[in-house]
C-alpha cells in the first residue's frame, strides 16, 4: 500500500462525502444540540457512516475514530474521521463546511484530506506534498505578523490570558477574519490566509489538516510548540513560516493553558 | 423606466461585477489599509469604477454614491454601491464577498442586488418580491428566537450594552455564526438563516440588501424599529418573521446606541 494509494482511497472517500452533504445541505435539515452545545445533523451522521464502511472494507484492521461514533487512537493505524467540520456553516447555508479525514501512524498524522463539497474543492496532504483539486498547492511566504491574514473560527474560543494573547495578535496583522473553521487551513495551505490560532480544538478538528498544511510548507504545532499528534486537545498554531509562527508564538507559547 | 428594466439592468451590472472580481480574487493581491482601518484592494477601485460608468451612461441625471469614491444620497433618484463587501473574505480567498448596488428613490432603496461572484450566485430584490439566480426566494417561518439562526459579521463589532445585549441573543439562539458579511442577509433571503443583528455598518453595507430581504418576506429595521433609509448609521436587525423580529428587539429596541 503506497502513499498514492492512500491518497487515490481519499479521493473515493472525497467523493462520497461531498455527494451526501449536497443531498442535505440547504433542505433546511433538524439541527439537534449535542451535550457539549455543539451542533448535529442527519448529515453528519450520514456520513460518518459512510465513511467508516468504507475504511473498515478496504482496511479491516485498522481503527476507527470519529466524532460522532466515538473510538480510540491506538498503535499501527487509525483513521480520524470529522464527517462535517463546520456544522453552524452547513446549517446556515455557508459552503465554508468540510469533511476531514485523516490517516494515522504510530499516532502521528500521515496523510489527510479536507473535503469542502459546496465549493467542489478538496485538498489532500502527505508526506512533503500538498495538492488541491489535484493540483500543488503551497503557503505564501509571510515572514511578519504586521503583513499577515489571520483566520480564526470564533473570538469567544479564547479565554483569559489566551483572550488577551489573542487579541494582541489581531492587532498586529493586516486583517482578521472569524468562521472559517475547515477552510481557513485549507486557504493556508493555497497561500490565501498567512496564519490560524485557535483554542478548544478536539482530535477530529486538526488531524488531517496537519498533512495538508505541513506538505504545502507551512508549520503547525501547539501553542506551546509541540507536534499536533494523537494526544492533542485544545490549541494550536498554523502558520506560512517559520519567521511567522515564531511572530505569533512569542505572545501564545509562553501561556499555559 | 419600469421595475423590471431596473432588475435586468441589475442582472447587467452583476455580470461586469463578477467578471472584474473573479479577475482579481485569489491572485495574491495587495491589500491597502484604509484610515478607518478596513482593507481596501485594487479590485474595490475597479468594480466601483465600472459601476459608475455603467449607471452615469443608462441614467445620466441619476445620484452615485459609492463606498470607495464618496458622493451623498440626494432626491430623486440615486445609486450606493458597495463594490466589494466582505474585503477580508476577499483577500484571504474565501467565497462569501459580494457587491451590492441599490437603488434609492425619495430617499428609500427600492431596489437591491447583492452579487457573490465566487459562488456565482446572485439576489436581486424589488417591491414585494425577490430572486436568487432568478428563481424567487422566501424567508424561512422562524418565528422564535430559541430556534433561530443567527449571524452577525464580527462580535468585535459591538461594545458596552450592545456588546451586552448581543451576548444574550447569541445564548437564546440555536446557531451562531459569524464572517458572514452580505452573504449572511442573502442567506435569511433564502430562509437558511432567520436572524441577523449588526452595529457599526454604513449606509453602503445596508440600502441594498433592504429591498432584498422585504422582497423575500423579512423585516429589516434599526434596532429603535426605524426604516434603514438614507439617514441610516450604525446598527440593523434583520428578521424572517415579525414575532422573531420583536423578540430580537425586546433587547434591542431600548438601547440608545
Amino acid at each position: 500500500m503506497t502513499l498514492t494509494d492512500i491518497e487515490r482511497f481519499l479521493d473515493q472517500l472525497g467523493d462520497e462525502a461531498r455527494a451526501i452533504a449536497m443531498q442535505y445541505f440547504r433542505t433546511r435539515i433538524d439541527v439537534e444540540t449535542k451535550p457539549d452545545a455543539t451542533p448535529v445533523t442527519t448529515a453528519d451522521r450520514a456520513i460518518e457512516q459512510r465513511m467508516r464502511e468504507l475504511i473498515a472494507s478496504r482496511f479491516p484492521s485498522h481503527v476507527l475514530v470519529g466524532e460522532e461514533g466515538g473510538g480510540r487512537v491506538a498503535d499501527g493505524v487509525s483513521w480520524i474521521i470529522d464527517p462535517i467540520d463546520g456544522t453552524k456553516s452547513f446549517v446556515t447555508g455557508l459552503p465554508l463546511f468540510g469533511t476531514l479525514v485523516a490517516m494515522v501512524e504510530n499516532r502521528r498524522p500521515v496523510c489527510g484530506m479536507i473535503e469542502v463539497p459546496a465549493m467542489s474543492e478538496r485538498w489532500i496532504g502527505g508526506v512533503g506534498h500538498a495538492s488541491r483539486n489535484g493540483e500543488p498547492c503551497t503557503v505564501s511566504a509571510c515572514a511578519h505578523l504586521r503583513d499577515a491574514r489571520l483566520c480564526s473560527t470564533d473570538p469567544r474560543m479564547f479565554s483569559g490570558e489566551a483572550e488577551r494573547a489573542f487579541a494582541r495578535i489581531a492587532r498586529e496583522v493586516r486583517v482578521t477574519r472569524f468562521g472559517t473553521d475547515c477552510y481557513g487551513y485549507a486557504m493556508l495551505a493555497s497561500g490565501h490566509v498567512d496564519l490560524i490560532v485557535e483554542d478548544g480544538l478536539q482530535i477530529h478538528d486538526v488531524m488531517a489538516i496537519v498533512p495538508v498544511i505541513q506538505g504545502a510548507g507551512g508549520i503547525v504545532t501547539t501553542w506551546a510548540g509541540e507536534p499536533v499528534d494523537e494526544s492533542f486537545e485544545g490549541n494550536i498554531i498554523a502558520a506560512a513560516t517559520r519567521s511567522l509562527h515564531e511572530e505569533a508564538s512569542r505572545w501564545l507559547g509562553r501561556l499555559h493553558v
